[in-house]
């Protein structure tokens, strides 16, 4: 299927709206027309048309929609990198992609540099220099093929190579409009993008702007009190956060609280812990828990405002267009028995680039095998228990970290807890906590330990207790529970 | 593409919120599953499954929706009947969609008879009947197949036989989205239905409820009264008229106006006189102009509220998912130049049932030729003039009787106007027009002409001016210009 092209259209229909907000200037959607294709006619010149791959290493910035919206209009393939990665690991994701354009901007000149040196064969152009090239007078695309590629994103890669997935164009159509008919929209929206555009948590925000028609307020960096004031200050009605940008968001606000405006905290990235969701609810700030990943195109499960209070803690339920099963040993779990979460809906990617075998694996008969494990209460609502990955076995037992973690995190002095698994000669494995204190706040391990002691069966409290003054945390802000143990001193 | 069953979904998705609200009673989104799936297996029982086709012959009401979702369930496609047809017209319907099964409602109930006696083939059941009917056992649909017929909606057909215009749930589906891009989602909506459910304008709001998640409030028939009650007292956010009715309205809300939480009025079904727009402005009434049909599954261009005023009597432009071109002798009109409208888009139906000429005649490279006349102006927003079948020639010059009509109804003692070309031997044709005064409201035939004189051509203005009661208008209250001529003494 065909549809306009969304910049175009969207200028079209509401030229003079305010697209993009950003710290010393802001563009409409016209304006963002002009400059995107002024930028995709450079991008041409560059050789960057109809199924080229280019890409982009930068931080957030009123480039990055230009260059996202510019791609489109020459019919050519995003790849946005990560720019905390080594050169190493980008030379890895440009060649595993085949792409040989790499946009970059100032701040990342260094970086891209460094690839170019490990990849000769790479062409790479800051957005100065993109700025100075002199322009092809190619024809533009007016409409898009909704099955063609639109981006490839590489998964974090924890486990193994990291895997480029495959997002089309009807993956985004379908998540920009799936979001919709589950939080509305209204003209008075400004979503706040204090993620990464490089990641689909930032990414998915940018293609909501032009298909919504929407303002979109573009932080640098995530800052607490900047978030704060963009929503005090700014108009700003909806966040996409995950808990412990939220914890620092709380912490930053103190005892004041929210505009009645501001209508969705959205909140993803791994389960939260109770205790934030309930600070939450007292200070009638509308957390929306919600699940997803990069092969979903974001969100795929989010809570309905109406069950926000009667069940905190839950993802919710698929969105319109989508569905979801936990499997446990090959088949359908019961309610409230915990099992692979698999979901299937048209935002789900087709794919990995150059890996049937993982493609294969991970989806069968359109069902996406998330590896993330869950539980469906008696009405079907999603609880996230934990990524797969980071589960471990002590004594026989299962146990997910962020279970554990949700319980320090209540602790009135702590400020944030990651857990993982350590070798242990009697039971295999038992959880270490990995503890960062409030300020002033002095607890020791055995308070920690009394304190998990009738909140938690005895297996799952930890065997040991650290004290850090940060945790590991991805570009995401996810945390790297992989990584905690190099705090053990 | 397939896609859960909308009510299903919809249904577990936010079971306690109110989906139908009538007269007498209002169903939640699960009470509305309930019902339909009983309904669904009291179809089946009647041999409607799979592929089949079923009639109903129903007033507006609670029970046309629990239908239209039962029809769902058992897969069967729907085939909406006008009640105010005459038998004879019915029976052409019901034969060309190769129908036999008949529900009615009790009001219906002579109507419906009167078929059955002309088609002895028809199996006819009344609602009070089919709650009688042994459910049957069988499987019903969780998922619906994306490209199947939904329904089947016989155009007004005022020339030639009607048309069975075909509508898949992905036109439905584009429909409802496309809209909710335009006029936003507040979990605040009410729709109100006092259009007949089945026309397009009606039916298309039942499948927005169940895709938005949104209560309407149903009315049997139209009454202004009625109508601004809804607004004013039951919290009706939303509502689709044509502009007659909204006159009524207006006429009927005297110098009262509507509360802020009122956000749209969707006025459709032709052009609308500017008089009508500028009261609406005066009394900041939101009013959104949209051009649609049938073929289109409701609006396919409909003006941005930012454009309200300053594009007043524009139609808007194309929803983000559409198209628009102006045709004129073959070529794409310049701005300003009048031609066929012809429009392009998911919405726009797959064909004609049974009329393979009909539709390569009317769809022709995905572009649907409306037949109506309408120009875009240098920004592209859309004018419409008339219905192609509307307009007439005198002495060599088009005449578009809409735009007269606007005229007409601007003079501050006409309520309502209808023009229609009648015989002349020196010019071919001249305007005649029907014209009904508000209350106590006393004009001559030459006041008419000489309001005319200084705001249209010589050739536009009124040869013949008639004063009636009540213009002839079909069930959706479009002006039916051809039984004009009935009106003569």
């Amino acid at each position: 299927m065909r549809m306009p092209l969304w910049l175009d259209k969207r200028a079209s229909l509401t030229p003079d709206r305010i697209a993009l907000i950003g710290n010393e200037e802001q563009l409409t959607f016209e304006q963002l027309r002009q400059r995107s294709k002024q930028a995709a006619f450079q991008l041409a010149a560059l050789g960057a048309i109809g199924g080229k791959r280019i890409a982009l290493l930068c931080g957030n910035g009123l480039h990055v929609p230009t260059l996202i919206h510019a791609a489109q209009y020459v019919g050519a393939v995003l790849l946005p990198l990560n720019i905390r990665l080594t050169a190493r690991e980008l030379v890895f994701q440009l060649q595993d992609a085949n792409c040989d354009l790499l946009i970059y901007d100032e701040s990342n000149a260094e970086l891209a540099g460094e690839a170019g040196r490990l990849l000769p064969s790479l062409a790479g152009c800051s957005i100065s220099q993109l700025a100075e090239v002199e322009p092809s007078e190619v024809k533009l695309n007016n409409e898009i093929d909704m099955d063609a590629a639109h981006s490839i994103m590489y998964t974090s890669g924890t486990t193994g190579a990291p895997k480029g997935v495959l997002l089309t164009y009807s993956n985004h159509w379908a998540s920009a409009t799936g979001s919709m008919l589950n939080l509305g929209l209204s003209d008075q929206d400004r979503w706040l993008v204090c993620v990464p555009m490089f990641h689909i948590s930032g990414l998915s925000i940018v293609m909501r702007s032009v298909i919504y028609g929407m303002p979109i307020v573009i932080h640098e960096r995530f800052e607490p009190d900047a978030a704060n004031r963009a929503i005090m200050e700014q108009g700003v009605t909806v966040v996409s956060v995950v808990s412990n940008m939220l914890s620092r968001m709380l912490n930053a606000l103190g005892d004041e609280t929210y505009p009645q405006a501001f209508r969705c905290m959205l909140l993803g990235g791994g389960p939260a812990p109770l205790s934030q969701l309930q600070s939450c609810a007292a200070k009638q700030i509308p957390v929306f828990q919600t699940y997803g990943m990069t092969e979903t195109a974001s969100q795929i499960v989010t809570l309905q405002p109406e069950y926000m209070l009667s069940k905190l803690g839950s993802a919710g339920k698929p969105l319109f267009q989508a569905e979801l099963r936990i499997v446990h040993e090959g088949k359908d779990a019961a309610p409230l028995e915990a099992g692979e979460i698999i979901v299937r809906g048209p935002n789900v990617t087709t794919g990995y680039l150059n890996r049937p075998d993982a493609t294969a694996e991970t989806i069968q008969n359109g069902w996406l095998y998330t590896g993330d494990i869950g539980y469906v209460d008696e009405e079907g609502f999603l609880y996230v228990l934990d990524r797969r990955k980071d589960m471990f076995v002590s004594g026989g037992e299962n146990v997910y970290p962020a279970e554990i973690e949700a319980v320090l995190v209540s602790h009135p002095d702590v400020l944030e807890a990651g857990v993982t698994g350590v070798a242990d000669e009697k039971w295999g494995q038992t959880p270490a906590a990995f503890i960062c204190l409030k300020e002033q706040a002095v607890i020791t391990e055995q308070d920690v330990k009394v304190y998990c002691s009738d909140k938690l069966a005895k297996y799952k409290i930890p065997s040991q207790v650290y004290f850090a003054d940060k945790l590991p945390r991805n570009a995401s802000n996810k945390l790297l529970r992989r990584e905690l143990v190099k705090l053990i001193p």
